[in-house]
């Protein structure tokens, strides 16, 4: 770990450009997570924690290192014409890196899911019949340019007991090299196989084909980035992917809303952050209170910066609204935009949901007993409010530590997926004996 | 329900093989069933259950049309010269349709999962989150003869709250449409939407095409039936897959194994059935113990009529068995054949069953607490057991009322697979006008 950063990348297996055979590379990568997958499934959790101790201290001891990949990371892609968004994403800086030490430590002092017992319970045969909490095995990661997802997912990874290929993006493959450095370094430390965290070292987008279609090797695929990147990976994977596409979130006030909390909610769900996926891009509200609580909203909105695309009814509300079209419904915005729609009430605001909601987070505001267990209860989303900001959807505010990524799918993790979301389980039957009849 | 056979086919449906289009069939079954799966996952517990109970009377007071539907399934099948365990299989006696009105009665009986919140917690923002256990939406299950299948897939869907598809084999189409009839009667009766259950009325193979390819109007598919067409359906699927492919089975006798624990097990775990997936279809022995359990199972296999094929050690030790192949350890024999084979002990079993086995069920018979211990955590199968047949996996005695299948997969579902696991959940999140920092 004294090496330069050139020497680093190199030990650390940058494959070259020219003359890689990238199935068979990714298939050697595939074969000792596999084998590592078995090695970090029996790890208990004194050594996982040790590891992801020893890691942490090891980025700390070499954060020169990691600055200087990343200067170079970043001097290539400012070469290359990325834009300040994309070199911000980048850059490592002290902050962050502090940030990615910080994480680790988290993800020690969390409960280890796996080998948790539930439901043990005796059945008339005589036989003990319950679940126990277990890897998934091999998890794939597909990234873009935040080199820091390289710690976090690891150490996701590592405290569930699976083992992890991580492809991030060719922009940061020096800075995703270094970390990678210091993870090898920990797992060693911790006496863990090192193949239990390997990163992809080729920028060849071969690599990330291979990686979604080898069901041997690889149990389920994780991308995390930009919609285009998530649909192109689950149109052509072979293996589970954990993902959302959008965040196309709603907040519907109700007539029965207190309007303080309403416009409370409805201004902070729209502009505590424009980027994230569960900033709400549509308001609904019924028309029973439009009258009282969009001008006073408009002019809040109008105050932030916020464009407001509006319905007739809504539009007569809003000062300096244009007029919304059936694009803007369907639209997550990721900016300071905003589509307005005014409604008759509960039902039309759930059937305007049911129609273009990305199945991401959806709240209403009210104080009527009955329509918020409807909302509850009917709205299909990962998450589903009552007088709360659906700036709440994450993993952290909910209690899971940290996420791994958010699912709008149905089958396995919905919502944020933590620790929990990257186990399966098995039943477990103990008996004394017992034969079936 | 008064009308002929025919007639009543002609109204469930049955289409007519020229000059269907299939595609546009089957989006119309999807559409219908996406529709009704709004409205069977908002009816309550009480309405279900009436419509279950309401089809179980449906069906008693049309055995003989449904006898009369299975004559001609039989009739056809002779003349197509089918095979008498298909033709068994396709037959429904009086018993057995005595079994699926006891089976809708006790899925009626059954806990509603739909609803069920958990985990429900305040956070240090002031938000309550929690997890509500929802329906999957739309199921397509996909089977081969045992019409029997039909209602028992439609009951367990529609208390979960979901709208089903059913495609079942082209030779029990008409006892299929008799017993479709009998649950949309139930249905009606109960004020559902009759489209929460519909029957493929085609015989038409390219119908299983769309069915799996259709994510818009499917959210998951459950094919019972043979490796090979699970297989193909697996691989051409669009959509989710809940489904094991083999059940290879295997026992270990540990050398402090109880040896009459061993032996009953062991016996049990073969011969009580043949062609059930949880069959043991590989004995694993220790071989501290080989030569005092092997010559007394080897009687009582062969006095049971079952072949043995067996490792060098092991052939020493049983009259009469053959050398095993390679090929024996990968097999799922489904027949009174067993392979075994003498190791040296926990490890090398533990890694025979890491190459070799489907994931199903496994288990140990010893008294040893730590070897106990590691086989629970180490042996990566959707059942792991200690000292009890392999014969109890299975959602019945597993507790879980009733099953639609088996699971080997690691996402979502895994093991016998209840109501519970056709349903998801989402978070829910209860707050009073909180806003994120």
């Amino acid at each position: 770990m004294n090496s330069t950063v050139t020497e680093l990348s190199s030990a650390a297996g940058v494959a070259s450009a020219t003359g890689l055979d990238v199935a068979a590379y990714m298939a050697q990568l595939g074969r000792q997570a596999r084998a590592a997958a078995r090695v970090v499934a029996r790890a208990d959790t004194a050594q996982k924690n040790a590891a992801l101790l020893l890691i942490a201290d090891a980025i700390d001891a070499h954060r020169d290192l990691i600055s200087r990949a990343n200067e170079e990371d970043l001097a290539a892609g400012r070469q290359k014409g990325l834009d300040s968004a994309m070199l911000d994403r980048l850059a490592l800086t002290a902050a962050r890196i502090d940030n990615m030490i910080e994480g680790l430590r988290q993800v020690a002092a969390l409960p280890d899911p796996v080998g948790e017992v539930t439901d043990l319970r005796y059945r008339p045969s005589g036989i003990q019949v319950g679940k126990m909490r277990v890897p998934l095995g091999v998890v794939g990661i597909i990234y873009e340019s935040r080199p820091n997802v390289t710690c976090e997912a690891a150490s996701l990874c590592l405290k569930s007991g699976n083992a992890v290929i991580l492809r991030g993006g060719s922009e940061s493959i020096h800075s995703n090299q270094a970390i990678a450095e210091c993870i090898a370094t920990g797992l060693k430390a911790a006496g863990i196989d090192a193949h239990a965290v390997q990163v992809v070292g080729t920028t060849d987008r071969a690599a990330v084909g291979e990686l979604i279609t080898m069901p041997e090797y690889v149990d389920v695929i994780v991308p995390r980035g930009g919609k285009s990147l998530i649909e192109r990976i689950s149109a052509d994977a072979r293996v589970p992917v954990i993902k959302h596409l959008d965040g196309n979130c709603h907040v519907y006030i109700d007539d029965r809303a207190d309007e303080q909390k309403a416009v409370q909610i409805a201004v902070n769900a729209k502009t505590s952050r424009y980027g994230t996926c569960n900033t709400m891009e549509t308001l609904l509200v019924a028309e029973g209170i439009a009258a009282r609580v969009l001008p006073v909203l408009g002019e809040a909105y109008t105050q932030a910066g916020v464009e407001l695309r509006a319905c007739p009814q809504a539009l007569a509300l809003l000062k300096g609204a244009v007029p919304a079209t059936e694009a803007d419904w369907e639209t997550e915005y990721l900016a300071p935009v905003l589509a307005v729609k005014v409604v008759t009430g509960l039902d039309e605001a759930m059937d305007h949901i049911a129609l273009y909601s990305s199945a991401h987070t959806e709240a209403i505001v009210t104080e009527d007993y009955s329509r918020a267990q409807r909302f509850l209860r009917e709205v299909d989303s990962s998450s589903v409010m009552v007088n709360a900001s659906t700036r709440f959807a994450d993993g952290f505010e909910y209690g899971l530590g940290a996420e791994i990524g958010i699912s709008t799918d149905k089958l396995h993790a919905r919502g944020p997926v933590g620790l929990e979301g990257l186990t399966s389980q098995k039943y477990i039957v103990l008996g004394d004996g017992q034969i079936r009849g």
